[in-house]
């Protein structure tokens, strides 16, 4: 259960003067991502199913009301708020949502959030930094992925992770981007991620010797047995494995010239007759490191991809916001917007449909949610949640994998280079153009 | 309460391998960070206290044991390790750490674990993990505090943190590094950081006019009224805000040429008599930006800096380690080394010396354990934890602040420059330097 705390300060002391101001008709907020980080050119929507928990179980505690009651800033908000409202508050809005696993791009509502306006408020800093973050990683993990040509990747972040939570969600989010499994064992257990280890250097470090240290391991874990290479001297490993008659299924390499070595070693397997040990590479790989050691012909099976990955360190932060679109009141609809400069936003709520012909995702286009339905294309935002709880129970993290490798494989090839060649077309319908027109005529 | 399987499965299943071998004595392993990130010449360690919580709190429960004990890597391991000694196990062990809030430079060990080998190899990825993150957010606060020049810094980055555990150690972690508050409401209880707040745009939205907006957030919270001026036109904002009457406390530019917005909204405000009412900076902000604002001479009491500081946007992970320095063998101690290339770690326990000359901060050094004691110099590695319990209360975040202040105060000013005009001297004592040498040549 996360804390009805967890948030920033101004979406509470919003919502208690929303209340006081009487406006507690609902208002819809979307979440959109406002432009792709460099490099990429599509998102892989992520977190839907953790911000449904999230949404599920806020609650005020007697003495989170207390506290927060007690701060400087809520002296002139009458007590009834933290008396009445927030002990009896509870998030009965509706959520339409993009599936997780589901390739997105900048300005594509994500979620689309509809509750009395100060529910929807407050819920914003944890719907961002929950989806957010998922997001980021799940489009990581699926370039990384598609670096390493069927190659597995095994997601080995936690330890690099901005904290633990961190470590959790980015194992979630990297088995829906294509990760074959996880190191984390927590994320292994909740979610059913295969997990997946080696040995460590402390492990030889342990033992007086390395062949004592590889023996000792292969008693323990034969069939499972990774075994590091690079503690002292990666080919002196191998041969101390080879002469002890060892039978490794896999070999890693950890440092040094992957390439290089990589090649040695395997003559070395192969000369040996362990044409079936596999040898798999860790160390601050990412996808163009990956794809460079590949094209250089590296005889690499496997990969462990941490630290780039769980902190996504060449875009560790989307521009991920949340932004009122529609207010009720006297339960009328008005349709909202900003013009702030470079941060302008589109009125009403939306829907995004994506254009597929003879096979190939070819446009989306985003429309105001009323508009007639396009047709051949796939409504994008349905149903997560309605009068605060979940439509349809959690999908399996291995169903969602799917529908983000299929999804993904329809997308033009170009789309998913590394290096961005293309932007996937976004179109904005004529309705939403005339009506953004509008909206900001109206404020000049 | 952390769960035990909140680590990586190859430190599981070393401890089972350990288990099984008979490796049960005690081993030291140090936390440290290997290279500084770029533009960095120090951190600032942190995280500490959560990562005692984590290890007083460590206990596999009944059905954490069985679902491990099922995994098919462990197929080979008797059944006596997960019903016995996992069934009891707790951290026993003994740390030494640097306290937070203390400026530290690569190769210097944050954290010295002394515990029977298989409980210090299992605590390996959560303590990187906590502690990694937070001393990376910490120096990232210091340097932007640094560049704000005594002006006021607001940790606003909850939202977009690596979900809202990574929110809640950056908060603590910025305060830590000299940030006057912070945004999120849960670090603010939790921690006592002072919490602060704005409005947002949907906060303009709600209402029909800007002006009603203003007027109703002037009712409710005035002390504490922040005026957000750029949701549709911020030169139009500030002059409806004027033209009300209202006595703003403070305003908030968060879009456009800061500088100059700052300069005309100052302007204005001086000619409407509202002398005292300040300006508040927010959008993107990092060091960098900050100072260019106030190189340019914009009138800027304070900032608000969010996802700059909480993804520590520009150095997102930091390379933090956890290698094993010494083991017993049958109560013989046998100090160890790793060798691979650019990755070669010292043995033996070690002490780090601030040595201070002239009240200033002059190096570092680097000792074995139980060197003597340099004269005139500092011991930075305390006792923290003793037979699994910490020795001391933790202290408040105040404190650690103040510590952190006066500690960056004493070093030279060409280490504090956003640049890193210089490395501050590090040096390893010459018994260490001759036990890496021979360790070297034994394995060679």
């Amino acid at each position: 259960m996360i804390s009805a705390l967890a948030t920033d300060l101004y979406e509470l002391t919003m919502a208690a003067g929303y209340w006081r101001a009487g406006l507690l008709e609902p208002a819809t907020f979307e979440l959109f991502i406002r432009r792709l980080p460099s490099r990429r050119s599509y998102l892989i929507a992520a977190g839907l199913d953790d911000a449904l928990e999230y949404l599920e179980g806020l609650r005020f505690s007697d003495s989170e009301r207390a506290w927060l009651g007690d701060l400087p800033q809520f002296a002139h908000i009458p007590r009834e708020f933290f008396d009445d409202y927030l002990r009896t508050f509870t998030f009965t809005g509706r959520v339409w949502a993009i599936p997780e696993g589901t390739p997105v791009f900048a300005g594509e509502p994500l979620l689309r959030v509809t509750a009395p306006l100060p529910a929807a408020q407050i819920v914003e800093t944890a719907l961002l930094a929950i989806v957010g973050f998922q997001t980021n990683v799940a489009a990581k993990a699926a370039r990384i992925v598609d670096a390493a040509q069927g190659r597995p990747v095994i997601e080995f972040g936690a330890r690099r992770a901005h904290g633990l939570g961190a470590s959790l969600a980015a194992a979630r989010a990297a088995f829906i981007g294509g990760c074959a499994g996880t190191s984390y064992v927590e994320a292994a257990r909740r979610y059913g991620i295969p997990a997946s280890g080696t040995m460590a250097h402390s492990w030889i470090q342990s033992f007086a010797t390395e062949v004592a240290a590889f023996r000792e391991f292969s008693r323990s874990f034969e069939a499972f047995g990774v075994y590091l290479l690079d503690t002292y001297d990666t080919i002196g490993a191998a041969t101390t494995l080879i002469e002890a008659g060892l039978k490794p299924p896999m070999v890693r390499l950890d440092s040094g010239d992957l390439v290089a070595l990589a090649r040695q070693v395997r003559a070395m397997l192969d000369r040996a007759g362990l044409r079936d040990t596999r040898i798999f590479a860790t160390g601050d790989l990412d996808e163009d490191r990956i794809a460079e050691i590949l094209a250089a012909g590296a005889p690499i099976d496997g990969f462990g991809v941490g630290t780039m990955l769980s902190t996504v360190a060449d875009a560790p932060a989307l521009s991920a916001v949340y932004k009122l679109v529609q207010v009720e009141r006297h339960h009328e609809r008005v349709d909202v917007v900003k013009l702030s400069p470079g941060k302008e936003t589109w009125p009403e709520p939306k829907q995004v449909w994506r254009v597929v012909e003879g096979g190939r995702a070819v446009r989306d286009v985003v429309a105001a949610e009323d508009e007639s339905p396009i047709p051949g294309a796939t409504a994008l935002l349905t149903p997560a949640m309605q009068d605060g709880r979940r439509v349809q129970p959690s999908s399996s993290l291995v169903t969602l994998q799917e529908h983000c490798r299929q999804s993904l494989a329809i997308l033009p090839p170009a789309i998913r280079a590394l290096d961005a060649e293309a932007a996937f077309p976004v179109v904005i319908s004529d309705r939403l153009a005339a009506a953004g027109l509008s909206a900001k005529e109206l404020h000049i």
